[in-house]
């Protein structure tokens, strides 16, 4: 008999329905015993049929399936112990970093794994919830907080293993790299560009959570506390976002060999989001939606890591990946 | 009381060296109970005091170190079982693959884990080397042969968890990447850039290894068999090397958006290396001695890795990571 391990969806947004999708369609060994929205939840401890919930909640959401309980709710599902592993994939909240910071503390507390793809927790709470982990001897995985499905966090974790790292500085933005992007290939301006971004849904109706760093801000601190265990919250980042550049800065560093990229600068004592010139041939020059990191470590010299840091199947992917690896 | 894995390397050659001086600057959680040498070897139980051999060997080589015994070979210290992991590390040969074939066949029917960074027998035995370490239960590593210190093999089987691949795209060979890299910002012909890498220590006096992509396609066959569980050996691979390529060709290219790049391709069906054009923002489009590959798979979409294929302690670090792993 083969043991298939046990999950539990707590949301079930975009990323919660891409992680759904990939488990079914790609016949993964797991089996996934609950599924909880809001305030209501799907249940079976011997597998949801997951084709049925898929077709079932395509265009009406959790709440209308017609096999969901309205007595169940992720607390009650967490409180059940039902899972192996709690799969934590609600909205990102980096003020306070609800409620997936509540749902977090209560699984690793339950001495059940969590994996999230929810930065507000991890950004907020690194420590407290990196310690209650470790208390608990579970595992508390967040790859796809940092990169999305570019391995970041694990690539150093497991790939480098012995490595000190030294230095890290990456594009972990895509909204703004795109728009960067098409200013350098256009010449057209910031606030042009944005509006036609938004259209494409690239960028968010209100753009100032990545125009401003503070997505990528939320990312550096993720990286100063894994790699530099460090205590950094999101008020110690130096960020400049890049409302005010302009087509022609823009073009005069291309005209040099540069590009402008929203760089994340993260070390022991540095942790800082700013626009920077970048050589045209350097790795870390990738453009469109593309993320990259570069990591400086003792050993490897440097590794640099290009990927997608966003899209429903991209950061579903990541989860899966944190899933399969405990 | 801490339980140290012990190691035992075969080959004190360059990268042997490069492993012995990182375990001890480091204060890895490793005892190295032994060195082998061609016809010699250090050997004590407790862990060889590594300050002192890497003193005693800095000039002379492990033959005339003071403590060294002619009565252990190779052969004998593996099947003394001595250690948890025996670390391979003799010079590569692609053609019958000794003597580090007979060495890896002989740790791991013994039952001990084995890691090399020699691409020979990883080339042609393959299969049934990785059929040998499962049927004894014990892991067959080899990082170290693909991309050097850049992580690759282990990228997918650990960070692309759950990811099926569909293709793979490189450079894999730094001193090609060298010769056409400069070829494009100079000017300069074939022939006379080879000369100076020689003189740099870049290229080999027997070029080639390097220029004919026979280095390349050696890494190719492993990328196939591996992801894509093929029986590939180096005589299936179409290869055309870079000797023929022309500075009015690479300026050409360079004019209209384009590196010349020496590419190994490996797909279901597909196991080629040979020079292809590569958009100039391309991820996989990295300068100098840099290697690069780009891993498309079903979830994360692609993935590009960019690091150092080659050089003492990058090639150690990635026997390290892989030590580590066990």
């Amino acid at each position: 008999m083969v043991f298939f391990m046990k999950i539990c969806i707590i949301g079930y947004g975009t990323v919660g329905r891409g992680v759904v999708e990939l488990i079914h369609k790609k016949k993964l060994d797991v089996t996934v015993v609950g599924v909880c929205g809001r305030k209501c939840g799907v249940y079976d401890e011997d597998g949801i049929d997951l084709g049925s919930l898929i077709d079932g909640t395509k265009d009406v959401g959790l709440d209308k399936y017609p096999g969901v309980r309205k007595d169940i709710d992720a607390n009650k599902m967490i409180d059940m112990k039902c899972a192996d592993v709690y799969v934590e994939l609600t909205p990102t909240n980096v003020v306070d970093g609800e409620p997936g910071y509540s749902f977090i503390r209560r699984i690793l507390s339950n001495g059940c794994h969590a994996v999230t793809s929810n930065k507000g927790p991890v950004v907020l709470y690194y420590n407290e919830l990196r310690k209650l982990a470790l208390k608990n001897n579970v595992k508390f995985l967040y790859e796809a907080t940092v990169g999305g499905a570019m391995p970041v966090l694990n690539l150093v974790r497991e790939n480098l293993r012995g490595n000190r790292v030294a230095s890290v500085r990456g594009i972990l933005n895509g909204t703004t790299n795109y728009i960067l992007t098409r200013m350098g290939s256009e010449g057209a301006g910031f606030s042009q560009i944005l509006k036609e971004a938004q259209e494409l849904g690239i960028a968010e109706a209100d753009p100032a959570y990545d125009v401003e760093g503070v997505d990528a801000a939320a990312k550096a601190v993720i990286i100063a506390n894994e790699f530099f265990s460090r205590d950094a919250h999101m008020e110690d980042v130096d960020v400049c976002g890049i409302t005010r550049i302009t087509p022609e800065f823009v073009s005069l560093a291309w005209k040099n060999g540069f590009s402008v990229k929203l760089i994340v600068e993260v070390g022991r004592d540095v942790l800082r989001v700013a626009p920077r010139l970048i050589e045209r041939n350097h790795p870390l020059c990738v453009d469109g939606v593309l993320n990259a990191v570069n990591i400086k470590v003792d050993m490897a010299r440097e590794v640099t890591v290009v990927g997608y840091g966003a899209g429903k199947y991209e950061t579903a992917g990541a989860v899966i990946s944190d899933i399969l690896s405990i």
